[in-house]
């Protein structure tokens, strides 16, 4: 079955401002705004509650209702329809440490522009709209990420990241009730939902759309991924007196590890996808031998049964490299890989088309809160060019006039979503 | 020229209290105790200034008069002699992170239980005798170790460290500063001086005496070192859209930088100290390609020859290593290996045979704060036996016993050094 966009939701579209949605991505970058041009806007820090404010506070402005769940997703709600199943659509606000000006927050205002601009046309929509902002989508301050739309959707209990601990032992929940007790004059609302759709705008964090001239991609999917926490335990020792051979240094096993599992995932079709981002070591001081060392795995991969068979094996290559040290390895989040359902594609190709844009189906490297979400109601995304392919990284750039055709995009497809039976 | 213990030299080491000792090592073991058993007294932390403030406290009880030099080294001085040269004894307070109860605290105590029995024996000195506690010797917060001793030798300008940072950004010369505010009440000293001699008591951090069953060690010299800095600087990116082939990942190429100086510093005879006890990586996200990575070498060796030759060869080798990353190697800090004069190690045998002491001579593998001294005065060291060779580590230990004995052959020889001639 293919939907095609509605008269009405070519006129929201066209209503889309390029100049305000660039204002806004400009006005949220001030929120964690780092020298070097790029952002860091970590989730539940004070930066992070001033950009929700700020959010919020341009919600308020239109006559909006906003409210907050337990996990601190933000819902910014477009009445209509009474009490039929809304339309939802948003990203997230979380930055990288060292993140760029994009990343999430595109979705979020995107989701703002389309319910500012179907008021700017004058439509009425049969059903209501909702703009989330997913909490802590990123990961890099407590991991994993997404534990917003993962909470969310049922996929893992809020309390089950409760214990989270970031680089500075500040537990997830203290920092989640912060931001919780800082919104205190938002409505409350539980966990979870039936919407009748979801739509994610984002930049595509590769390379494709830009080297080929497309426009926008309609995402086909999301590949999947597996998560570990890697602990080496050796022994700490004088650098200067211990002789070598009777060492335990847990950096040393550390480094035999990551090279082993270099061996294991090794891809002449370059397609595993296999990241050692974060590591720390204890005592961490230059005349001890290293006594702990923690790493993580980030590892990707599309097809489920790679998925599967390299990343059962990581357990027993880092055991066997480590020794005479000790490995804990945890596997702390996966999710198998994910395709979109062909009516959501198919709208955002149809969508784009009618709206004078060139563009392409896409399937997406990193994981999103669709992701999640996709278990939930019937997902899909829309990405928009990023320079160079560049994300996670204060370099990141979308051009204004990719940013709107995005939300032009999306704008028609959530009318069009808001439009169709239950 | 053999120099003997005089009869004043033993009735005065005869006074050494093993119960006041060890008590006092108790004492200072709570300023920075970890839960585990170990301390955590990193140099110019509130931990540390509480310990120096008590070690002002329990001087000012016996009536010494307590000065601060322009680094925070602390001086407590029994008068004797008039204007004559001071002969110097002493270590550091300052603990590794995970450090134990021991390592320098108990050269500081033993200098003050010297002098405390020397003075419970009613024997006057012609010369003064100053206890010494240097600043930041182990540079486990602020890179490189043995500021004070290196200052106030006039190895390194002591504003050369001015600059150094610890991990959260905090300037070496802003901490100093707070301890000197802090001890505002002491009597303020300039920087060097010239004392006769130079006598340091330290527990042995390697296995020989307890494996040998020997109560003390004459030491011989200590091992040359060299410490260098590590920055590797490659591009961050997003782990799950960046193909493995298109990355310059800043931690993978550390590993190998690692792996090729695993190969460098390879010895069958295991002289060699090399260590990589510290590591940082940017922004350790678990999800982004690390841009960044920070790691320390430490490389130890007896041998001059060897040091040179193989520390020459580090910039080369890891620069060849980390491609297509680059690298910035900087050597922060290095000392030639050293040897202690004859007569100070002889005068160290003899008062402990007379004592009743068994005694070995010892070459040192750490580096001390008598690295330093070494070149103003005539320097020795004294080690007691610590359990398993452990050190820089929560359970290093050594027996009350074993340590006053180190006390009272340290005493015997410092006042058979302040009985010499100029």
């Amino acid at each position: 079955m293919t939907v095609r966009p509605s008269e009405r939701a070519l006129k929201a579209a066209a209503a889309v401002s390029e100049e305000r949605l660039w204002a806004r991505l400009m006005e949220m970058a001030r929120y964690g705004a780092r020298p070097d041009g790029g952002v860091c806007r970590q989730a539940l820090t004070p930066e992070d509650r001033a950009a929700r404010r700020v959010f919020v506070e341009r919600a308020r402005e239109r006559g909006y209702a906003v409210s907050v769940d337990p996990a601190a997703n933000l819902f910014v709600r477009r009445d209509g329809g009474g009490n039929r199943s809304a339309i939802l659509t948003g990203s997230h606000m979380d930055s990288q440490p060292a993140g760029g000006r994009f990343d999430g927050i595109y979705g979020v205002l995107a989701g703002l522009e389309a319910i500012d601009a179907i008021g700017d046309a004058g439509i009425a929509l049969p059903r209501p709209i909702e703009v989330v902002a997913w909490t802590n989508e990123e990961g890099g301050r407590f991991a994993p990420g997404a534990m917003g739309s993962m909470a969310w959707s049922g996929h893992t209990p809020l309390e089950a990241f409760h214990d989270v601990t970031d680089a500075d032992g500040t537990r997830f929940v203290d920092a989640l009730e912060e931001t919780l007790a800082a919104e205190a004059d938002l409505d409350r609302r539980p966990l979870g939902g039936r919407p009748h759709a979801y739509l994610e705008a984002h930049i595509e964090q590769g390379p494709v759309l830009e080297r080929d001239g497309v426009d926008l991609a309609a995402v086909t999917g999301i590949q999947g991924w597996r998560w570990f926490r890697v602990e080496v335990t050796g022994r700490g020792a004088h650098a200067g007196t211990t002789p070598l051979a009777g060492r335990r240094d847990a950096l040393q096993a550390a480094v035999r590890a990551i090279e082993a599992l270099n061996r294991l995932m090794a891809d002449p079709d370059d397609v595993v996808r296999f990241t050692v981002g974060r590591m720390v070591v204890e005592p961490n001081s230059p005349n001890t031998v290293p006594e702990r060392v923690v790493f993580t795995i980030d590892f990707r991969h599309p097809d489920l049964d790679a998925l599967t068979r390299l990343g059962d094996r990581i357990p027993e290559v880092v055991a066997g490299a480590v020794r005479p040290c000790e490995a804990e390895v945890v596997e702390t989040t996966a999710n198998p890989p994910n395709r979109f359902p062909e009516t959501i594609v198919s709208l955002v190709e149809q969508c784009a088309r009618a709206l004078g844009h060139s563009v392409t189906r896409l399937p997406s490297g990193a994981f999103h809160d669709a992701s999640f979400v996709a278990s939930v109601c019937p997902t899909g995304m829309i990405f928009v060019p990023c320079r160079d392919g560049i994300s996670h990284h204060p370099d990141e750039y979308a051009e204004p006039h990719h940013l709107a055709a995005g939300a032009r995009t999306l704008t028609a497809a959530l009318v069009t979503l808001a439009e169709g039976d239950d």
